[in-house]
């Protein structure tokens, strides 16, 4: 209903005689970051940083070279740096008002309009998706965003005549390529899709083009199925939750920013920054709360993990965001440390608080969260849970969301988990090094698919050695987990809980996460509950991706002292070296590792006898794409299989000093007191302490009352679980 | 001549009627902190910071347990744990004037009195020189050193009955057992024995002991063939090199000042600051430029990396400098970066100096600097070229010096590389977890003897994978390289050249470096031009231990992707699985790798094919006590062979901005023009110049012309080396 609404409203309005320029920024909030540029040392760093990048190319002849290289190599790091360029100049021009400016980004675009009309596919095409002055559709999107804005804040400086040509010339070639021989990637709903939108939708917006505009937001056939407010409602769900994952949430919030800053400079009336009761603040914010101290967003699904909230894209989120939204002082930490702002009304805003506030800034408030996935909010989710302060903070991330289409992995039921800054339990995130020649092009590698993506390089169960929906994308699409019961209020005791019934045909995975602040103590441990469920023999195995270096183990191993050879010959396990091994261990067993400066203890009670192997990233590794990590495997063979889990950071070792506090679990014993179709009680013996959680496994109604009575315990409680420590409800 | 001076000097007073404290500082020293206590805020914090350590205890009974476990367990801990205490406590009875910090010290000294006559040979002794209240000597020598301090510090606190009892019932079954049933240990010259000396003459000093103050001085036969002023002479060059290294310098510079601190203050005519032309000023100073810029000690021979000059033993060792020797502006930024000051007349200077500047240094000035290996500085040497500024510092560490006692590695002709901070081509240091229990008590791991100190684990060349002096300490320790030729002055070429004839029998090693700053484009490169003579064929290894990521190779390998296996059986190779190698390749090869966000080449030329192997540290180690390190090894078979290595660092990857900028090496190509007894001429095309480097190979006098001349060249030049860029001499 909205959605038709807003396309009458659109339709009824002629695009005439635009005032330019209007994309990136409108003239007036222009004037208004000139009129603050010397009293503003923030934003004047800002915007002599750009200048400086700029100047040196003014009056110079620029190389538009012929399409040729992959990612990194020439032509390719070329038309990257005109674009960026282009638009920093036609910035530059708008705010010093000097034509020499004007002059470079007309050059540019002249030759453009020379080369554009002569380019088929780029010679170094693997994507279905292919690019004409890049290898990828997607940089060409790219170059449309940026290339746009330049047109458009150097409108004023060209000829009708010029004008036209740029547009018949330079933009048209690609438009057309975009929304004819790429159609349906065009009318994909997909990250690559919004900058597609957001290029065409820009462009459009530069040369008073109301197609391409309608284009841009309804999608080519105009009907509201594809384009930029078709994104909107299918890529988040009402919590702003982007099914894709942080890591791409990062890069495609800057065109959904950017395209929704210059439609709304344009249309207002169609308040594009309220739409879906303004999702954009809200995916911008579920983006920023899935990122650790320093600033990394988590690395689930296909991920970097040097990427941080530093990056350009989250820059000019924040600040067109500050500028659509108004003041949010949970922003000013992390614009602190960007430590630079964008040349509009939002950057000249934040920049102006900052330095009020003497550049004093208290942390991001990082909150507990459950982000349900799907744009009905009905395909699964993530949640995080969080307790500690500052530093001290500890972060589960438990995700039982839906696949997240290209970039997803076979996840299902994965935990992550960060401590003081630092990955503890790890997903590998995806095997690439962007935009180095030496490493594919910059692509991604091979070894995203065969290793990354697999379910065994996830803190989760693989079944028979074989990964989630058997790797195959489109059946991972259709499906996702349920969470079943949990709450992230009570800063003690958060829980989360979900089931999931289709990773495989024939067993059922139902997996609780408890992360427990012990009081008085002021320990922090997560106990991990996980259940398996078949009419048959299974092999199960649970790695923890730890990162550290291991200090014991209570059990003996078989070193691999001579020879190493993988743990299996497919679905990820070809890339793992075993480095030691133990065979029929008793059930309760623990291992120590070093991260940083923390000690982390994994105490295991399994309902029978483990296997467990000590494995190391590498093999069939030939172009050493992967990094070496290691990894900590249970493995059951059984029907109903129970892997209790306590992971627990404990003590502390100061190199410098010399002294290690603490270097021993606190973890005496996990006992199971029952473990059936309805209940599974667990007692956990810390230090003197004890601690008990019994979870119901058939009703999960949070009204119900349950009693639970043996020989020796008598709890009765109120919901799906019930945790006590030291005699006392958690 | 000096030293029997000394002797008579000393010998010649009585210590009678000494006014305490003396030791750690005199009365008036400690009135100077005092009244500045409330103005100095560094100061003030320091003094709180201990005291919050302290007060936690006053009045509190303590335990002071029987020994029984080894480093990292209760009753190590708790020793170490006491005697610092009773030290702060001392100290804050000295400025605060509240008696309950001298009750503490008395009273835990009094439970010492019961304890100390009591004890064997702690239980879990496993060293030669095994401790009684500590499982080895060195840390009852900690102890006397601190709880010797305490009591001088409480001593007008103690009737003349405490006092006679502490000494004869804590301290003297310490000091008897050192100086009788460990007084060949005690004689050694060796940093355990500083402790051993520092510590008996610091007790010697709180308890009016003249015998125990010659002892400490001259050793336990009062000749000076041992004991203090025996240390000064023989574990320092002249420069003020320590033989043991940077790391173990830190460590025995502690006791080193201590006991001169102390001595000076009950001794000033002694003039022990003032020895062997203020010796300890040097060592401390060389000390301090053998770190890497955020403050580690460089990792030869056994050294934990994580060692910076923040360490407890280098605050005192600058605050007590600074009291001794005056100011030295130098050391400031180091002291902000210790944020913290001893309670004496140096620390309140530094203090004042600090807050003055409003907490602004510069860097430390890092410079480069030959240091001569000896007492009489004829056993070699390491040299440190360094060229770039602050965090663009480019260091390079040759080291020919002797083997350095124990703590020495089979090394010789080594090198290491830091570049921007990170370390490039590393030395692994020593295989230990300091003070951890599960690491084997926190003990020197058997792998440090068995991978570690192996020559393979070094950047030089293992000839017949036999270990340098076949792995025989006693040997290497006759031996040393000899310094060729260099010159540290010129910043656009430093060079050094040595030769070692003694670490194998009949292969002479000849190793020769090139810092060069490439005028005009500030491009560093390092050439490294290794050669070996033998009139036999043998197997010549050369391992980069490279650390960072690999981007790619000039040639092709065969990777093992399914199985691997170690490099070898012995001298280290045991520990090296080969993950991939090369065979008879071409003689010009290259081998690009990522160290954070900077790439590095190393270019190849050989005068024959090549073996080549990439490893990585971990076969043969049951306990994960290794690092997976890799390392890249080139291997020749010949009788006399030159390898000319480039290591070059060039373009930088910046994840967060997705761009890369040179990643490929600028090294064209590598060619030999000539490489005979007389020269080795070689010519390095680097981009569109071209670099000639002509080294004399049997004349190394700086003096002597020389010419060299084929059809296309014609080289003139004075003195061993000739290096030339584009067609100017460097």
């Amino acid at each position: 209903m909205k959605k038709v609404l807003t396309i009458l409203i659109f339709s009824s309005q002629l695009i005439n005689a635009q005032v330019h320029p209007v994309a990136f920024a409108t003239k007036k909030d222009l004037n208004y970051v000139v009129s603050n540029l010397k009293s503003n040392e923030l934003l004047n760093q800002s915007f002599v940083n750009i200048k400086k990048e700029v100047d040196p190319y003014l009056l110079k002849d620029i190389d538009v070279p012929f399409p040729k290289d992959a990612a990194g190599g020439y032509t390719h790091d070329q038309h990257k740096f005109i674009y960026n360029l282009i638009f920093n100049s036609g910035l530059m021009y708008q705010i010093t008002g000097d034509e020499k400016y004007a002059l470079l980004v007309k050059n540019v675009l002249m030759k453009y309009t020379l080369l554009n009309p002569t380019l088929k596919n780029h010679p170094q095409a693997t994507s279905s998706s292919p690019g004409r002055l890049f290898w990828q559709a997607l940089n060409d999107a790219n170059w449309l965003v940026y290339a746009g804005m330049a047109f458009d804040l150097v409108n004023n400086f060209l000829t009708k005549d010029e004008r036209k040509i740029i547009a018949d010339k330079a933009f048209a070639p690609i438009v057309n390529y975009f929304v004819t021989d790429q159609k349906n990637w065009f009318n994909l709903i997909h990250n690559h899709a919004v900058w597609a939108c957001a290029g065409v939708g820009i462009v459009g917006i530069a040369s008073d083009n109301d197609d391409y505009i309608n284009m841009a937001l309804y999608g080519t056939e105009k009907d509201g199925k594809a384009g930029f407010l078709a994104h909107l409602d299918g890529l988040f769900s009402s919590d702003g939750y982007y099914n894709e994952g942080p890591y791409y949430t990062r890069y495609a919030i800057l065109p959904f920013y950017l395209f929704a800053n210059a439609i709304n400079h344009l249309k207002p009336a169609l308040k594009i920054f309220q739409y879906r009761d303004s999702i954009l603040k809200k995916a911008l914010d579920v983006a920023l709360q899935q990122t650790n101290i320093s600033g990394e967003f988590f690395s689930y699904n296909d991920a970097l993990k040097d990427k941080t909230y530093q990056t350009n894209e989250v820059v000019n989120a924040i600040d067109l965001a500050w500028q659509a939204y108004g003041y949010d002082s949970s922003y000013l930490p992390i614009c602190k440390a960007q430590n630079k702002v964008i040349l509009n009304r939002g950057g000249v805003d934040i920049s102006k608080k900052i330095i009020s506030l003497n550049y004093k800034t208290s942390s991001y408030p990082y909150q507990s969260a459950e982000y349900k996935d799907g744009a009905d909010g009905k395909k699964g989710g993530v949640s995080v849970l969080r307790t500690g302060k500052g530093n001290d903070l500890s972060t589960l991330i438990y995700k039982y969301s839906s696949h997240g289409l290209s970039h997803g992995h076979y996840d299902k039921l994965n935990i992550q988990f960060y401590d003081k800054g630092n990955e503890i339990l790890q997903d590998y995130g995806a095997v690439r090094y962007i935009n180095i020649e030496q490493k594919w092009g910059g692509r991604y590698l091979p070894e995203t698919n065969t290793y990354a993506q697999q379910t065994i390089a996830h803190n989760t169960i693989t079944v028979d050695e074989t990964s989630h929906y058997n790797g195959v994308e489109k059946i991972s699409e259709l499906n996702h987990p349920e969470r079943l019961f949990g709450q992230t209020g009570n800063q003690n005791l958060q829980v989360v809980s979900a089931m999931d019934d289709h990773a495989y045909n024939n067993v059922k995975l139902f997996r609780s996460e408890y992360m427990i602040h012990i009081p008085g103590v002021e320990k922090v441990i997560v106990a991990d509950i996980f259940k398996t469920f078949s009419d048959s023999v299974h092999q199960y195995d649970l790695p923890f991706n730890f990162i550290g270096t291991v200090m014991s183990t209570s059990f003996k191993y078989i070193s691999n002292n001579t020879a190493l050879s993988p743990l299996g010959i497919k679905n990820g396990y070809q890339h793992l070296w075993v480095e030691a091994h133990a065979e029929k261990i008793a059930p309760f067993t623990q291992f120590t590792f070093l991260n940083h400066k923390t000690f982390y203890t994994i105490s295991t009670l399994s309902n029978d006898s483990l296997d467990i192997f000590f494995t190391r990233i590498g093999a069939n590794d030939p172009n050493f794409n992967l990094r070496n990590d290691p990894s900590y495997i249970l493995r059951a063979r059984n029907k109903n299989q129970t892997f209790i889990n306590v992971i627990e950071a404990h003590g502390n070792f100061n190199p410098v000093s010399e002294i290690a506090v603490k270097s021993k679990s606190e973890i005496k014993s996990i006992t199971k007191i029952q473990d059936n179709e309805e209940f599974t009680a667990v007692q956990i013996n810390i230090a003197e302490k004890q601690l008990f959680i019994i979870q119901c496994n058939n009703n999960f109604d949070d009204h119900l009352k349950h009693k639970f009575t043996t020989d020796k315990f008598n709890f009765e409680w109120i919901g799906p679980y019930y945790v006590e420590y030291d005699h006392k409800k958690l």
